[in-house]
């Protein structure tokens, strides 16, 4: 989420979600801190959306909590996919459907949209011209000289703005590292008609479920070897309908069965088109890996296509479904051993084209790690980007640009706000810090209660333990030492319930330390009665 | 590790440790299960190491603790190693070095040792002759042709053991999936030559503290360009230490300094070697990412190359690593931007060579998840091994050979034993699985204190989290309703306190699913007084 500020009235592009990773745990989404503009709602002129992938929408119910009635921009497949997001949430959004060539107004802000190739249909790149200059963001790009769909990002209208002058220019660096160019995605068609077209038995696809383009191909392909196709995996079901309502997905007529259906078909005249490419536990296809998809066990000599990237921080869980399928006998092809994926953000190849053809005064590598933000920023500087113009920030940076010179100015308080169940916020790093120590050691609780007015213990402790030990006498030691700590307290006269909780939870302490060399939260809890 | 059994004899090839994954927490290493071996320590005639890699050596410690004479076989290297680990666990093995082309005998087991290339000096690769047949064994193994000490993988020798006749051929599938063949290791020297050789600045290179031969080429690149070098990470320091005592490290006279020296000496003169390329917490090379490390700090425009694989699950920590690096404004290369790393294990190209030469009658994929263990078995297929002749098994599987056909014949039981700090088994699927839990939702304590004889709650119930949320009131409403619990129990005569603690388990369990949606553990403690 980028907020841009202009005479008092704020333009945000893009609301987001982040996916948690091991350090956070039990944490479902995490959004952007809207901290800075939660007092200045009024003040918010129109939120642009520049495509539909959820680490672009994500977050947007959550703002629209907040005000419910800003204008929503986006291209037609953007704001359906917004629009069913919004039903979930109970919410009535106030959706502006724009398409490449439009120009828009928001208070300060003229906005003009051009068409992108990113791996899902429909992506825009946003110019924003205001009294201070010109900003282009290209939102997730690439530059795929042969879309499926034709519709190419758009050089020349960038070559326009930069003939016209860019000052600032917001760059995709999510694979500025990587050299060279990205295969055109219609060269996986071919290696999808070899793979499938060759196969003797079932086929299941896994794939993103807004990879329209992608899911295009396998449905091209199955239509030309007579097998019918079975959308599995809720977003799957939903996104594919919307597509085809809204015409980006072509689909034969009577080609689409259902999954009872498909049953009755012989092996070889179908493919499943499934979720579960990230190995996310939930999905479809990890259920079939584990047995326990309720309609579709998986067989020996099923082939399954993984048509989809790896995302880091997923390997563990990708590879889980990968044995799982190999152990039920299944073949498995992933982008390891067949071009059935390409990414969907440019190369360094192509960031380069970008660059020659914006020509900015000022550029600001956005959407990546550091590393990457580092690499783009390298491609700026070979294509004459002077070094003082090129802007790296983080979450939180204030860039200002004046007189044509954009510079880091100061830094706003963002932290993450962790969505856990139904509620945000109530989450954060003290909550999280907790977590990763029960989930390391477990602990170790001591339940004492004393007498208000002696001090002495009216019934023996107890000392138990979860995610400690599977061994039912280990803390029968701790018990004991308990025990005497007690009697030394009270012999010495102690009837403080706080000072006898910290000196029987350092007793116990020591004693894990030494004995098993652990480290379990350790909590005494003192009840002093009548 | 894998038992050998034969009139009632023990064989024991390799005693390795696993590391733990994300479903482990807390879990510091995990054992092979000796349940199988344990009452019959006395029958094993000796435990023989292809190489001193941890996933081969590291549970050794624990298998001698059972008894502790029993005879360690290896090659000088992997010795060297042993003795320096058993040395840290006190205990004293008895070790029996072989070369070679060496031959020993251990009861009805009858062994000879074949020259492997892996990716640490030493390999071996083990035939074992009984009356029942001839086993091979590979070990870790790969077929580099150039390797860097000139010694070759004995492909010769498993021509020679071929004709006389292999009955069953154990090989390493680790690679099974990867097509083609590993570059040479020597072509590294290369790429390093060209990225140290270019460097303006200080270089610090990341490998495995056990890859001699990968750190042979840094040094001597060092040398080349009149850089001293510096071993940093406790691990580095030993094995570099062993490497160069007994002749598999080279490094000229005076070239190596200590980290204090180093600091007097200009950044184009140095180059570090460290540990930590896994992105390992405590390592040397995570520290400086952190910027902790006690006497490394990571300046503008160092360069660090991570001269290593990235082991799958890894990938987080090597990213974080990678990216705290790049903001205290290093330059790291990786295997993605340069050829600084091969693997140590066979492709499918050198595997086929493997089963060529041995023409084994039967052949049992080892050393792999499920799916390399299939995809080799495939490669077995492809050069003529019948399917019904190849064995894909698992932990505990029991491998018959009967007149020259291998078969599973049963299972034995084997689980994974834990190693958690000083203890080794007490910490097991329970155990984990409250660890798990905790870990993602933290607890709600609920602490009741009764009067034994008539069950009403002498004092205000106790309601308290962990891991659950940072907002102080969160748990008010809970308390509230435990309050009315407590008195609808009293009012109906309930005075047991299992049934207490089950009545406010349930009425909080359902309170946090219905407000919050989500699954902390909740544990009531009920303590009834006099």
């Amino acid at each position: 989420m980028t907020v841009f500020e202009h005479r008092g009235k704020l333009l945000i592009v893009d609301c987001g979600v982040l996916f948690p990773e091991d350090q956070q745990p039990g944490v479902d989404l995490i959004l952007p801190d809207f901290r800075y503009i939660e007092d200045r709602m009024d003040d918010v002129e129109a939120v642009i959306l520049t495509h539909g992938h959820e680490d672009h929408i994500g977050a947007l119910p959550f703002l629209l909590r907040l005000r419910a009635d800003i204008p929503v921009i986006g291209a037609k497949f953007t704001l359906a996919l917004v629009a069913a997001k919004c039903r979930e949430h109970r919410l009535r959004p106030n959706l502006v459907e724009v398409v490449e060539g439009n120009t828009t107004t928001h208070g300060p802000f003229d906005c003009e949209y051009f068409a992108v190739n990113h791996s899902i249909p429909d992506a825009l790149a946003i110019a924003i011209r205001t009294d201070a200059g010109v900003v282009l963001h290209t939102g997730d790009i690439k530059l795929d000289q042969l879309p499926l769909d034709g519709r190419l990002t758009d050089l020349a209208g960038f070559s326009r703005l930069g003939d016209e002058g860019v000052d600032l220019f917001l760059v995709d660096s999510t694979n500025a590292e990587v050299p060279g160019f990205v295969t055109p995605e219609r060269e996986i068609g071919g290696v999808l008609d070899n793979v499938i077209g060759k196969a003797k038995q079932r086929v299941i696809v896994a794939s993103f479920a807004s990879h329209v383009h992608r899911i295009q191909q396998v449905v091209d392909v199955a239509a030309r070897y007579n097998r019918r196709i079975v959308f599995v995996g809720r977003s799957m079901v939903r996104n594919m309908q919307i597509a085809q309502d809204l015409g980006y997905l072509t689909v034969p007529d009577g080609l689409v069965v259902d999954i009872d259906t498909a049953a009755t078909l012989p092996d070889d005249r179908l493919v499943l088109i499934s979720t579960g490419s990230q190995g996310e536990p939930l999905a479809a296809l990890s259920r079939m890996a584990r047995g326990e998809h309720r309609q579709i066990n998986i067989r020996a000599n099923d082939l399954v296509v993984l048509a989809s990237s790896l995302i880091p921080g997923n390997e563990n869980s990708v590879f889980a479904v990968v044995n799982g399928l190999a152990k039920r006998g299944a073949t498995v092809v992933t982008q390891q051993s067949a071009k059935v994926h390409v990414s969907g953000h440019a190369s360094a190849g192509e960031l380069l084209y970008l660059y020659n053809a914006v020509r900015p005064t000022n550029a600001m590598p956005v959407h990546g790690e550091w590393r990457h933000l580092r690499a783009n920023a390298a491609l700026a500087k070979a294509t004459g980007v002077p070094e003082e113009r090129i802007v790296l920030a983080e979450d939180g940076v204030v860039v200002d640009m004046v007189d044509g010179l954009a510079e880091i100015v100061g830094r706003v308080p963002v932290g993450h706000v962790y969505v856990d169940g139904l509620s945000v916020g109530d989450v954060g790093e003290p909550t999280l810090s907790d977590r990763l120590v029960l989930g390391e050691g477990g602990f170790i609780a001591i339940t004492i209660v004393i007498n208000e007015s002696t001090g002495r213990a009216v019934s023996t402790p107890e000392v138990s333990g979860r995610g400690f030990s599977d061994d039912p006498t280990a803390l029968k030691a701790a018990a004991d030492l308990v025990e005497s700590d007690l009697a030394r307290l009270a012999s010495e006269g102690v009837i403080d319930a706080h000072r006898i909780a910290q000196s029987v939870r350092r007793v116990v302490g020591r004693w894990v330390a030494d004995k098993y060399r652990r480290r379990p939260m350790i909590i005494p809890t003192v009840i002093a009665v009548p």
